[in-house]
């Protein structure tokens, strides 16, 4: 099996981009003439694919659109089609965690059911909850650290009597004592550059999973400044997917993902220049 | 629509019972003559569900174990099947959570796919986060506070500047800012009886819901001492549903049920007495 980081490293040098797409299909912002067909939501995310795929690092499909849907099967068929015919890696959002049972049973349906490269967990339950998804060691297990969305703080930054944040102590432990086999990532939202930053000081070169640009709002130079000094996967669904809605969405899409990635690529290269001079 | 809570109490009357099922459909661990057959898993849940429904005031379907095998149309047939043959309420255990705009996509999974009577959610996004599953306001929103499994303090017992864990943090906004709509119910894991004491030390009657008897541990008199002042839903789930292996499995798990229901009723009749005197 390949390794997730190195399919991602692949995908990076090949299409020249550290832009991920979030496949995120909701039926009422789909085209009109996908959302009425029974496989609509298939054909959607595939022409997003087929329009994108050499403009992006990695796909995200997002597991709640599709089990909104009762979608599953078509779930399987993105993920299927994208691995038969691109060589990006799928990362799947799911954001999953239990007591140690019951998360193999959440790996077994990412990795084995879906055959996702790489899947999003959630780090409440603590170490003993992840390490079924850790076990799998060629795939990404990639945790959130610090989310995107407004109320984030509310859990994510209580300071602890040592100083240290929650967030602050996910990271610390996913970049020490809980990777034992070297294939943890973070979620690091794009929303909050300061907090991103401070993770990057903890974690060393370990790679972001960024959520929060596009429809979020994230600043992308603002982002490429926090997060320097590592790997980066930075993730657009909406402002990409949804950039259209007539019969030309891909086009629009393809648009959309390009100059996203031209905006990240221009960020990071202004960097280059400043650390030049 | 009939209010989660309110179902709850009537089943705890009519069952006298304090006992959840849960459902963890493991083909693994399943009688041999159901675990090869396509329906297989539907199968084994209706004989659970036929051999305790007069036992208990819940069941609690776990959703990885269904999607670890593909098996979602199964899991909304055992819904269904509960829902038009018991008065049983239906908890969907799924540990959701995510942005916003995601977090309605799982409420629409669980309460319009599979038309669940309540689910459990992870708090690590935020209040955010949790709203769109309040807002089903009839429905039961059951938030993780402390979790059974043997790691849970890693996160949830880190003490904050204020001298609080994140556990309590959650139970108080739980039973203060976030529970506009009086739908939420808490995880108390029966693993840490002290915990759960301080839990309902903060959130004064809310219903919490106790995992961690029977394969977990977890000691029923003293969870009943510690979880005493209001409401409970103790589950058990593998030493009920795996208490048989061949074709009486139905049986053994009635069996088991009986027995587990009784040690709890006991054990909260000691204290009835405790108090007399």
């Amino acid at each position: 099996m390949v390794d997730f980081l190195d399919q991602i490293a692949a995908a990076e040098k090949q299409n020249k981009s550290f832009l991920c797409v979030g496949l995120d299909p909701d039926p009422g912002r789909m085209p009109e003439h996908l959302a009425q067909e029974p496989d609509g939501i298939f054909r959607f995310c595939k022409g997003i694919v087929d329009a994108t795929h050499d403009l992006v690092l990695a796909f995200k499909p997002q597991i709640a659109y599709f089990a909104a849907q009762g979608a599953e099967e078509q779930l399987r068929r993105v993920i299927e089609y994208i691995h038969a015919n691109t060589d990006i890696p799928v990362i799947l959002d799911a954001k999953r965690a239990d007591i140690s049972s019951t998360s193999k049973m959440y790996a077994e349906e990412a990795f084995d059911v879906y055959g996702a490269d790489a899947l999003t967990v959630n780090p409440y339950f603590g170490m003993d909850s992840i390490q079924p998804f850790l076990d799998y060691k060629d795939k990404g297990i990639i945790i959130l650290c610090r989310t995107s969305n407004p109320g984030s703080a509310e859990i994510q930054n209580i300071v602890s009597q040592d100083g240290e944040t929650v967030y602050e102590v996910v990271a610390r432990k996913s970049a020490g004592e809980w990777n034992m086999h070297g294939n943890i990532l973070l979620v690091a939202g794009a929303t909050h550059p300061d907090e991103l930053r401070r993770i990057r000081e903890i974690v060393g070169g370990m790679t972001l999973l960024i959520p929060g640009v596009g429809a979020q709002g994230g600043d992308i130079p603002a982002l490429i400044g926090s997060a320097r000094g590592g790997g980066v996967i930075i993730n657009s669904s909406r402002a990409v997917i949804y950039a259209g809605s007539g019969t030309d969405y891909a086009d629009a899409a393809r648009a959309a993902a390009r100059e996203t990635r031209d905006a990240i690529n221009d960020a990071v290269y202004a960097i280059c220049n400043d650390i030049r001079v």
